[in-house]
């Protein structure tokens, strides 16, 4: 891992003014303090600086082996997805609704004929319930995203490459699929198998500091 | 940090048998694949084991320096905290719903004269949208969350910390505040001054792997 020239920059107002606080830091380099928060976290990560509270930074020295953030990024998809919940679509919304809450998930994925068709979360279904739709009578099909407008990841894919997708595409999971072998020519299917979402990546990060 | 005897126990047999996949690694060790997936995640990260996909897994050596694990813990809650939302308690759960939306959040937080009351999370308001609550007269402050029942952080807790309340009590968000210098001597009152949710521990999560 190589730093950032900012990073750099940082390191050395520390080493040279230590203790610093991050808004004497910020005013040094004129930007928002805001602005410094995620290259302060990852010099504290590292172990270049470290963070005393109410008085500042301090230096510790140069980085330590950064080997495990360069690993961060081979735990796959697979090892640690959950199980998704699925309904069918002509399930109602109301009824999609309550099993959303029986098996407490923020988000339910719509199959059809063993294939997914579409996905709806926690938020699509508010913005339904208050807008006027009859949630007894719609079914979830009506007011799923439909595929292929959802992004979807493989077992094989890097469990720290969905993480960013779903920070970059503000989105809460993604569903983890498997290509149906006899797909049409014209449209390709896809078998759901799994999902991961900020909760997995949350405990993932949890799992990282245990043992300490 | 010191690998746990499943950890050790794990690392042995991919030494022993590489490539070893998932499935023969639970069997051997009787127990189901979803139970080992945490331990060859963290054993991934730190270099131990790599996992190739549809091999399975092989040895690499020795634990590296696992340093960076130990200084997750040291990021601070107030480094990587976001701007909370709030609203007062007079609020219409109707137009809480819509200050949600406009700000995309996934909880809201209740304040009364300047100090944290409540919180009401996008769960809540889809259980009350759908279960009979006249959202347009009944105000957000009776179907909140009242302190003291709401979780809460400190600018100076670690944000691992955090992450991990979040898991274990299954909440979305943890308010940080502040103690109120003048609170009355039978109940302490809080300021609040930002959150933590799961997005911001995904987005460090994925600046950890960042210039790799």
């Amino acid at each position: 891992m190589k730093l950032s020239q900012r990073q750099e920059e940082i390191a050395k107002i520390v080493k040279k003014g230590q203790p610093v606080t991050s808004e004497a830091i910020a005013e040094k380099l004129g930007v928002t303090r805001a602005a410094l928060r995620a290259d302060l976290a990852i010099l504290t990560m590292i172990g270049i600086l470290d963070a005393r509270p109410k008085v500042g930074y301090v230096y510790l020295g140069e980085a330590q082996n950064t080997r495990v953030l360069e690993n961060i990024s081979k735990v796959l998809a697979g090892e640690i997805m959950s199980k998704p919940v699925t309904v069918s679509e002509e399930t109602t919304v109301y009824d999609a609704i309550v099993f959303l809450f029986l098996n407490d998930v923020g988000t339910l994925f719509i199959e059809s004929d063993g294939f997914l068709v579409g996905a709806v979360s926690r938020k699509d279904f508010l913005k339904n319930a208050i807008g006027g739709t009859d949630i007894h009578k719609v079914p979830v099909g009506v007011i799923m995203t439909r595929m292929p407008n959802i992004i979807c990841g493989n077992a094989e894919d890097s469990a720290y490459d969905l993480a960013k997708k779903i920070i970059e595409h503000e989105i809460d999971s993604i569903p983890i699929v498997e290509k149906i072998e006899n797909s049409p020519k014209d449209k390709v299917l896809y078998k759901i198998i799994g999902k991961i979402s900020k909760t997995n990546i949350t405990k993932l990060f949890v799992k990282l500091g245990e043992g300490n």
